[in-house]
């Protein structure tokens, strides 16, 4: 009935998905929908950027040397030169005054009563990017304003790396409402995949199985069934369908966790069913193989921060230990009951989590620890 | 030809969207699909979770106080009482030994080789949560691990804040290729809302105003033709199709931003079509108006932090500046050549902004500023 567990390091896990799992091939993606992709290929500028001096809003071009010495006491009249946002200076110009600072007369002039300097509200040629230099680089998360930027340089396309497809199988247990799979589609849209499917199967062998034999996904998540109990079956069912390469991780919560490849050579992650277990492995493992195969950054997708410990860590030797904490004072964190007493309510009611590594025992009162902070955590900026 | 605008200051308008705009009614949304949707109604445990003590991994269900003293030299001989994580702990047992800790023997008891405290691996009857307890808040943005733990207590579907519907409406000049159309997309999709449509119209009054005339969203922002030149005309067609409430706003780049209502009482925000002052406009008004429509929190999507000037920074009287920050040092920042030299590239190439206000003409060097950052930029933690 018992089956031992070999309990790889989660170091030695990590670097197996380093290992198995490499970013797509790069794909074209035109600009306008291309907000949160990935650049796969850097861009670099093919001429000067703008290619001539333009004004930045609307108003009168003048040459600034003929504004010199003008304010309302001296008014001066210039030629009328009416221009546009965007518009290409022309030639002896290399000002705008905007059009409410100045007073167009009928006489075809313009009655100026203050000086610009050269270059106001001029965007000069070249001053956004010289020809050659580079406009995004390879790896960037296209932001709201790279999108604009880039149109407006006459881009239409980009290279990005493509979102990975990724299958999730459920195999719960009895007839409990999975609470496994929206959680993980949540996380997997966090990471920039898309859900192919949610396959729900029984609890044994032949159907876990046959899902693993599914056409093919960039990547499948087998949740439930990694213990060593008698209906635990995941494990058998991926040495079975391809090669189960890692079967247990020295990781709390989330021993049971595994990791392999399909006969296709799909990378395939075995995540326990408990779900605080499934949460926590999906972060440390699953998580990072999305974002590795999707061209992000791989590590955890929370900012860190070192933070002191209110009170004692205590931690077991020879495994990896999530510790749910909350801050009570600025740069004060306190551990919280376990993922293990309170399961994901340890996730929610946290303001982030410190690892505690398989070598250490934990933390004294007071020590330096580095915390991972969730979003919109009450631990300062 | 030249109008004057009012230019209310920038305070004043984010007051007018904070009267004139609030959160949707609340709608259901099912839980499994409930990723990143903000929660309108508190959810609290109609009765203990989890409603008896449970296994929290597999194993074999013991008295704790019978098996004190066990060791490899003294195993003790337990009733087998084998159990899977989840199920509810048997009277007379308090604790549980995972299944790769003991060993079942054929005569119907376990061997124990070391003793386990009570409530080990048993998540407490009410230790998520005592009856009435709070499940979530409003207000709450539904991570993954919140929709996990939300389904795993057993409801089903949870009240939510409806996502905004914003239409687009873009009155480029001339034949250029419309960037902002595009970037706002992103910026609304960032902000929580769904862009029902980007409508582009021929710059003329008429053309704008049947775009506001035009079957209902939550929301309308008008891009393009804000200025108080001869082509823009959104204004004009603004107060011809509902009412123009706020015509100018003391912000550089954005002077000519505008807001308002349709005839149908739908709000309107005119951006000017520069794109850098459409990207801020839209930060500054617009991104807070789609916000909180939406529940969200309407301030500023971006982390905030004090940090020391590297330089003197320099800004006009009399109107709120937006000026952007590259961090040189850890906690110093330096300013980068404005949003009217360099456009979006002021954006993308900095690694946050400082807003300078109204009564200030900026800084001097070394004096503490706060920074918004962008997301990724290499200001710590």
């Amino acid at each position: 009935m018992s089956q031992t567990l070999r309990r790889l390091s989660l170091a030695d896990a990590t670097s197996w998905i380093d290992r198995a799992i490499s970013r797509a091939p790069a794909e074209p993606a035109p600009l306008f929908a291309a907000g949160s992709r990935v650049v796969a290929e850097e861009m670099r500028a093919a001429q000067s950027i703008p290619t001539a001096d333009q004004a930045v809003l609307d108003g009168f071009a003048v040459a600034a040397s003929a504004t010199i010495g003008a304010s309302s006491y001296n008014p001066l009249l210039l030629p009328l030169r009416a221009i546009s946002a965007g518009d290409a200076i022309p030639p002896g110009c290399d000002a705008v005054i905007p059009l409410d600072l100045a007073q167009p007369l009928p006489s075809g002039v313009v009655e100026c009563v203050e000086p610009v300097a050269p270059c106001e509200n001029v965007e000069v040629r070249g001053s956004v990017a010289a020809p050659g230099a580079l406009l995004v680089a390879a790896g960037t998360l296209l932001s709201p304003a790279y999108i604009g930027m880039l149109i407006g340089t006459g881009l239409a396309s980009v290279m990005v790396t493509p979102r990975p497809m990724v299958r999730i199988v459920v195999a719960p247990r009895g007839a409990t409402t999975d609470s496994n799979g929206p959680m993980c589609h949540a996380l997997v849209q966090r990471d920039g995949g898309v859900v192919a499917d949610i396959v729900a199967v029984e609890r044994n062998q032949q159907s876990i199985r046959s899902a693993l034999e599914m056409e093919s996904a960039d990547i499948v998540l087998v949740i439930g069934g990694t213990g060593p109990g008698t209906d635990d079956h995941a494990a058998a069912a991926l040495a079975e369908a391809g090669d189960l390469a890692i079967h247990g991780i020295a990781l709390r919560p989330g021993e049971t966790a595994s990791l392999g490849h399909t006969a296709g050579g799909v990378p395939v992650i075995l995540l326990p069913g408990s779900p605080a277990s499934c949460f926590l492995c999906y972060e440390m493992l699953a998580g990072r193989a999305v974002r590795r195969l999707g061209g992000r950054d791989p590590t955890l997708p929370y900012r860190s921060r070192v933070i002191h410990t209110a009170r004692k860590f205590v931690s077991a030797i020879g495994v990896t230990e999530i510790c749910p904490v909350r801050c009570v004072a600025p740069d004060i964190a306190e551990p919280l009951p376990s993922f293990g007493e309170i399961g994901l309510m340890a996730a929610v009611a946290a303001d982030g989590f410190v690892i505690v590594p398989e070598g250490s025992e934990g933390y004294p009162q007071g020590a330096p620890v580095t915390v991972y902070l969730y979003e919109g955590s009450c631990i300062g900026g």
